[in-house]
């Protein structure tokens, strides 16, 4: 593949027959064919397995937690995306993340696209055989099921994590697999977590045997995001050269973000012999998060061919810009401006300039276009859609985005957008990415918004009133005094929902055009008093971490969209305490908190 | 410096006075000697030179627009931190533009510290005389003044940009450094603009040729981000090696990030050689940025010693987080909570872990500590201020965060501070901060919220009522009815100030405890309408940009917040187009927005 075309070829064609040229161009992309999936091997040598941990390592952000129709949606996009291999999920978390991981398998799993292209599913695994077992039976639906096991390998963490002896290690980590094996999974991943601070000969060694017990990926994280690319690379090649048996498996990287080097990391090991590439949409993750899938990907396909032996992946870059804004909405972790590849400012210089400008050529400053990832320029793409627009209409571009709802769902939304459509001159794929997001991905109904009126300002006490539909379907009325109207309004929605939460960080975003023509609110909210304990789940790492929920509204009234996006989220905390309840039986605290009506789902 | 001391040498102690400790060994940082300034050389050969662009490449984002007293405070900031060079602007732009520069050289390009250290101050400049002599007036009172001047040297630039032939740019080039050695500048930058697409033998020629015509720092710019890491060091290394006499003058990093990768690129342009990197707080700059200063100077810090061959940096970091703020908060440029070192998780993940957990090292999983860059941790630090806190305690803590305020300033952020304290138990940091930001570092006053009232909710017509003074010092009151009470409040707003404004962006943040314990809100918006033309302004890439306007808020009703950052922006807005309108005489637009009273101060 040419870097031409991803730049579009109608560069000098202007206008919109120009564009669509473009766009057609880019979706093509990329030109050459998937080689046959294989476990342990890959019959081109140059191509490069993306593996997409949006789902697990992603979720794990602090405020990200997705429900189980976000993630079956982003699994859905990722597939759309081309990525090779789905990590679903961390199984043995919580039943809703076994759930998910299973949905996931068994939909997303077996939708094979016309080429054959179907998504290896992989979920994440301790070494214990509990743990195993649970993850493969979360996955195996799949018509490409993977499992991932991983233990840490360096001396600070065998040391003061695990409290192992590095024989004891290995030993974990052979049986690990082997319990795999003998479970019926062929398709294996193995993590020495913490690889990057590990002593190289102790992982030769641990990679051997793992090898030698059935492991046919290794994957080889930079847990603390602490080394540099020349080292990384380095790190790469050795492991290739001095553990026996690496020829007959695939070397996977997994770089964190905390230096800012994920993305040159990843490429760095890449082309030190890794052939499958750690990710996440957006870079999110714990701390400073993951290598970014659109930057390591457009990378690759606009260097691969001439800077890194002729490198390329199966991404078709064109669904980046749907699967990025998803990625940010369903997880609350927004994108800074200037992120590269899809921050909003990332095509942005062009508005700058003036059209009698100097700039008769945009590749002075462009190396790629927008339309390559699926983004429409806003200057040339004129009116999406407008008042006179039909349902159709609005089916068709919702279908262009990736969404094809089923009749109900859509007569939901499509009331909503002609609403919006008498107060807005021209509605974007922004606007209608929202209306989608806030009516039809919300979590499993408990409470809902009938009404809300609020009187603040600087003068006075603000005041809000509130009606509410709850679970028993009766609707109630009360108010709330706060220090500002969201405050007033979430008072008066605690005294009817009686749970208690924490707020732990609350934005508003605006809107294209003219302010409220759709603000949009996410909330991210932590259980807390009595609740606070009902939403802790085992950590990967050992310990035991609290989930915190996010929830998103989109309206008009900032008020109003701010008390949607609460709602939402305390939705989302109800139905993860209940399903958790109702899965772990007796347990005292949760019966405490299930006794606490009307707060809980039926 | 060991890696050790970033660590912070405490870890085993607990409690305040545990932190203490951490807190002075990261102040400690750095511990080597700075070299002594030479424009043209560096004494010690692994000593790296930090030349900060914020100013004048971070400030080109869009929206990200800043006053010239906003400016002055962020070039305190970078001396504060201790960069080497501050870029302070492209003083040609505008009036406002020449004066921030100059009033940056002759206050923070004067004071020099104890250690006898103070930055040197650079303004930018095409090649043509008048520019030249422009930034040499605005810069040459600073003790250790610079110009940087620039042309293009790729085909695809010289082509269609330019319009010049090869041997034009040299004489160009040659011409611009010989007159700023006339004028009696004797520290002068040059870089080839867009020298990753470049050919190389002809960058070796125009090299050689500034070099003997007197420049002293030769800048590579990778203008498109376009460039991998090994490919840059090696442009590096090749240029060092191949250009005659660069051995007489320092080699410079300027990389974009458009793929990710301006870190990295920096890194690996420093191990090919170069001994200065150019970059910005929060990696802020046209489309996806510039390389992050956090970033480049912490890796350095951490791996200079084992990775790169002793490279070193002359940086506090302990200033950093401080810096990020600033920087944010003023350019509206907001940070990605997954942000390497200064985002909002960047160090978040030991919340998640329960106390109980087996992590019993924290360097487990922290490459570097929080107090190493200036954070204090949210369990540790406990109540920086509260109620009871006086008007002495809110001064020592904003002299601690680098606000020395007159004492009418301090007056009035204590009283906001006093009127905070009794809805909100602990004040943090980031509260006092928004304070300071809200109350001190507004725009020159021209309109002046008094009250607001507004009634609002899903069932009726959101109405607002404000009362404003203008800058006749007469106060009126006018209502407004909009889609929401953000909009209404604006309505109301436009209707009393009558200037035509298109909001760009808007989007509020909270806040760490609580709903509006304190909501920020920030705007940007444009000039429209009638008044369109008057913000243009002569753009470096030589065409003309659309200047546009930030402005914050913070008040505990978000409804208030989002009116003063609109009013706050509006200012801006009329202040900068008022400035321009004096500067420019008879310009007969300027006139027709000079007539619109009473919107354009005095």
């Amino acid at each position: 593949m040419g870097t031409q075309a991803l730049r579009g070829g109608s560069r000098t064609a202007a206008g919109p027959r120009g564009r669509r040229a473009a766009v057609v161009k880019a979706q093509a992309v990329p030109a050459r064919k998937r080689p046959e999936y294989v476990p342990n091997r890959i019959d081109d040598p140059n191509y490069v397995r993306i593996f997409d941990t949006t789902l697990r390592d992603g979720e794990q952000s602090p405020g990200a937690t997705l429900t189980s129709k976000e993630k079956l949606e982003i699994a859905k996009k990722l597939s759309q995306l081309g990525v090779d291999i789905i990590e679903a999920g961390f199984p043995i978390a919580s039943p809703d993340d076994f759930e998910a991981v299973r949905a996931i398998a068994m939909d997303v799993g077996n939708a094979v696209d016309d080429t054959g292209y179907v998504p290896v599913i992989c979920g994440l695994s301790r070494t214990r055989d509990k743990d195993l077992e649970t993850a493969w039976e979360a996955v195996r639906h799949a018509k490409l099921p993977r499992v991932h096991t991983f233990i840490a390998t360096s001396e600070i963490h065998m040391k003061y994590k695990l409290r192992m002896t590095p024989d004891q290690v290995i030993e974990n980590a052979v049986n690990a697999v082997k319990h795999l094996r003998s479970l019926g999974c062929n398709d294996i991943e193995f993590s020495p977590e913490d690889a990057g601070r590990s002593d190289p000969t102790f992982l030769y060694e641990i990679l051997g045997e793992v090898i030698k017990a059935g492991a046919t990926t290794l994957n080889i994280p930079d847990t603390t995001g602490w080394t540099l690319p020349h080292e990384f690379q380095t790190l790469i090649s050795k492991i290739k050269a001095n553990t026996p048996g690496a020829d007959n498996v695939i070397i996977s990287t997994h770089c964190q973000n905390d230096l800012g080097l994920s993305t040159a990391n990843s490429l760095a090991g890449a082309m030190g012999g890794a052939r499958q590439i750690e990710c996440t949409i957006n870079g999110i993750g714990e701390r400073a998060g993951n290598a970014s899938l659109e930057e390591v990907v457009m990378a690759i396909a606009l260097r691969g061919e001439s800077q890194m032996g002729g490198l390329y992946t199966g991404i078709r870059p064109v669904h980046i810009a749907a699967a990025s804004k998803m990625v940010s909405d369903y997880s609350g972790m927004i994108v800074q401006p200037h992120k590269a590849i899809v921050g909003a400012n990332a095509f942005a210089h062009e508005s700058g300039i003036h059209q009698d400008g100097m700039l008769k050529n945009r590749d002075t400053y462009e190396i790629m276009s927008p339309e390559t990832i699926g983004l429409q320029r806003h200057d040339e793409a004129g009116i999406v859609l407008g008042k006179h627009s039909g349902r159709n209409a609005l089916k068709t571009r919702l279908s262009q985005l990736g969404f094809d709802l089923p009749e109900e769902q859509l007569n939901d939304v499509f009331k909503r957008f002609k609403n919006l459509a008498d107060r807005k001159k021209n509605i974007t794929d922004e606007d209608v990415l929202a209306l989608v997001n806030d009516e039809v991905h919300q979590p499993e109904v408990v409470w809902v918004l009938e009404d809300l009126q609020v009187v603040c300002g600087s003068m006075g006490m603000p005041t809000a009133t509130v009606r509410m539909r709850g679970p028993d379907g009766i609707s109630r009325v009360t108010s709330g005094i706060g220090s500002g109207p969201v405050d007033a309004a979430y008072k008066a929605i605690d005294s009817l929902v009686r749970v208690q939460a924490e707020l732990l960080d609350y934005s508003v975003n605006s809107v294209t055009e003219g302010i409220e023509a759709l603000a949009n609110t996410r909330v991210i909210i932590r259980p807390a008093g009595k609740m606070a304990g009902e939403a802790y789940v085992d950590s990967y790492k050992g310990g035991k971490t609290q989930r915190s929920f996010s929830g998103s509204g989109a309206d008009e009234d900032i008020v109003v969209s701010s008390a949607r996006a609460y709602i939402s989220a305390l939705n989302k905390m109800i139905s993860f305490i209940s399903a958790k309840s109702a899965t772990n039986g007796a347990g005292s605290s949760s019966r405490a908190a299930a006794a606490e009506e009307p707060a809980v789902a039926a």
